[in-house]
């Protein structure tokens, strides 16, 4: 391994630049080349590269916390470079290391010794007037939903191109495994182990409460059609895209052809991450 | 009963206006004044008043949906006018007439065989550094919630000053009993008989999958504090007022001090209704 | 106060004996007369009395946990004799001192310096052939179920006199504010608020997905009715009576006469302890 | 096709011996075999076989309902038996025909005109000092619950061997695909295509709220353990089985090494399915 990119959320502040700077320094001691984000490297005083040069990489840091590794999908995912996180708070979802154990797991990822968990992505698109005027990737989900000031939208869900419901309500998320321990889980649905080969489809605060999240094969293609012309819609992907959609357009959803690789140190089994990650931290969460 | 003021919904089209110039023929021919307000007499081609002179009106007809006379809210809350609502679609959770059985209905009104329901109205307070900037009145619910674009939302809800509980999320609705049936029922809460003197406070997709909707005395003072600073965050009242809110915005809501009159010709019981609307209509909704 | 009576739960075992001697000298010490069950008072190595008895009580003692405390319900809820429950565990819902606190808090008592909660009491009825065969009383919830080996149960609901609704399912639950935060919360159920004057009915498990819980007055009469023929049914009362019910069977509950007296001495908010039971214990309950 | 198995429940009475007549009548006239159990030929004046003569037939025609068919379950499933359901009412999610269509459909059937669709079957044994000491196969789901008398029960259920969660409540449901509209619906479970690989294990009443339903891979091995002594406790197999456990018994849940094989003539499709089962007949359900 000779070149590693490393991706960091300098809205961590200070201690995401302290961090970088280690890290940088301990990977160019170790004779690695390390790509910045032109973007980011200004905050280090260095010199970055655009994203077409990440591809030179053999595998990227992601420095922050699930957030921040989301936000490398769109980059490590088309290229199926493999994504180590090291996170800055407390253990996530997909962060795998934090800065307690970051040496000992950067010496192990660079002995090679490190699995790789393949998770499904997906691809959104907005069709408009038959063209795809917009493209997104994501690891957890995509949403249509409504703003604060709309009214609520009605939506027709087809699957494999038949219709599978329609409602009224704040939206619909489409979430793969991964993302069925996020935003899905807020809205009602069920957690999904990541080896199951499913997505999942979730109304959000439906009017007919006779929906239910369906659990449909990682195969299905799914569109969600706007079927009242409600303005301030938008297609999110994993909470950080916004797309504003018009009354005609057609969101198209499927998995993704590649997977993303997650870097694995540790074995921590599904079950115990979520009892951590949703139960304990969910408690303290509603603790004042 | 002298003077009527007559609210319709011009988004109703022409329907909306026929049956408009029907009730003002009616009613003038029965030797009432009718009020209209400026802003919507001028599509029938008359003189209208302010919204100040409607306080003359002893009864005000609501010509439209469910939605239409919650649009009266604001003016004949605090007067204490009773209002009758005429559907001008199928028969809704508020409205007591549809065209069919509009003029035996009226009939009975101005012959003063009629029972109002009395419903609990919230009063919704938005204060910033110390001073109420906003202020709005509604039947159904308050809504502090987050943008389609914006991120989730950390709230601290306060029943009668002390903290109630904590969450991040989509936001909270504050419902009276009339609202239960309305978006609180889309998130998840419970359905209130409105003769209990309680209201619902319902979070909406809370991360922290261990809250279920509070139902407080209607007594209660609610407070909804930001905890954090998301941008995009609004107070809406009945889904029809979008109020902007800054990061340190205070949000009190409390049960108005007069109720809101509605005129009763049938007796339809609140769970008959419960199954008629909810039940066969989110039925209908979510078929092709 | 010269007379209190004592229960204990001798399932607790030598812990329960040890500390109600204790209990039992400390009040004889101070002139008190204390009366306790025959059939617990022979684990003493005393002479109890019958449950007639009691009524000569000013105070009842419970000693064990909240379900101790739910089984003097029956005694003490006719007599409106005020309950103070010690808990041989962990502060529940119910029980106001633990055995550290218990003096301190005993004395203040001895003192008449207390508050009493007063918490709304229901009251069930199995009526067979127009008689009324068996009659429970209960503080938490009364339950129309089905067993574990019995089909699914066809119900129908009526509020005062009128069918609310009808489902197929596990049973219903009928339960007061104080029981909102336990069996109906389990079966989805809202927290209530024992100041709120409601029932909620929630349905356990139904076929009919378009059931959510009902909040009712607290002075409606709920009627239970089995439309279907399923043995093994059973309506239980604060889950510690289970009465078998016959096909034409009719079960109705209401809010009993009398409040029952739960003796307060802190003032610990309804919001903190429904965070600290459900939600703290909730959280240890499912970790292994 | 030389040879067919009939089997019909007598508990639907004269209609169900009347079409089984007459199916009897046309296979025959057709030169097919039918078998009859002995146990249901009487009720036919015929003369039946055992259980084992059956894997003699190519096919299986169950008449009845969804319920009579998945009580052919334990027959044909390890024989790996094609069953067509005819249903004597209306379509369910399982049976393909009604009687108003059964001749056009067995018609198709004997030219070899149909497809047979592969679902899902679980395997649950019961394990007793060390020992298997009961065996049920089933289409639906796997149950271990408490009896309406006795109280929650606390479980720890396991995946693969490794503890997924622990908690207390009414039981927990290990259902299949195909029992994802039944009782782990009811139970608040998500809908899950039949296509998808997966198990979901739907607590019942959890007193941890915190719990939600978890999809895991159809691969695994599913251990419920009873963590209390609770009286009462059972194990039931597609509803129709209870087998009673004792305090240290293991329940192990896995897929079947065979799929249970149903005969379709059409194509319907499962949202469709949905639609029309859940929704239409969850509505007709609940209104009186």
């Amino acid at each position: 391994m000779k070149c590693i990119a490393l991706i960091f959320n300098p809205s961590f502040g200070e201690k995401a630049l302290k961090v970088a700077r280690e890290l940088l320094a301990y990977l160019e001691a170790r004779g690695k080349e390390v790509l910045l984000l032109a973007d980011q490297a200004c905050f280090l005083g260095r010199s970055g590269v655009g994203q077409p040069e990440i591809k030179k990489a053999e595998l990227l840091l992601s420095l922050g916390g699930d957030g921040t590794l989301l936000s490398t999908v769109s980059l490590a995912g088309p290229l199926g470079l493999p994504v180590l996180g090291i996170n800055l708070g407390r253990l996530g979802f997909l962060t795998e290391l934090d800065v307690a154990n970051m040496y000992a797991g950067l010496e192990a990822v660079l002995a090679g010794k490190f699995a790789v968990e393949e998770r499904a992505l997906l691809e959104g698109r907005v069709i408009r007037e038959g063209k795809v005027v917009k493209q997104v990737l994501c690891l957890n989900e995509c949403v249509v939903g409504r703003g604060a000031l709309s009214r609520p939208c009605r939506l027709e869900v087809r699957v494999d191109g038949q219709c599978a419901f329609r409602f009224t309500g704040d939206g619909i998320i489409i979430a793969t495994p991964t993302g069925s321990t996020a935003y899905s889980f807020s809205a009602g649905g069920p957690i999904i182990d990541p080896q199951v080969a499913a997505l999942v489809l979730t109304p959000i605060c439906p009017h007919a409460f006779v929906l239910r999240p369906f659990v449909v094969p990682d195969s299905s293609l799914i569109e969600v059609l706007l079927l009242t012309s409600v303005t301030g819609m938008c297609l999110t992907a994993d909470g950080h895209e916004g797309i504003p959609l018009l009354a005609e357009d057609r969101v198209v959803v499927k998995r993704y052809a590649r997977s993303f690789k997650l870097v694995r140190l540790f074995h921590r089994s599904f079950y115990c991450l979520v009892r951590d990650k949703l139960i304990s931290q969910g408690l303290e969460e509603c603790l004042p």
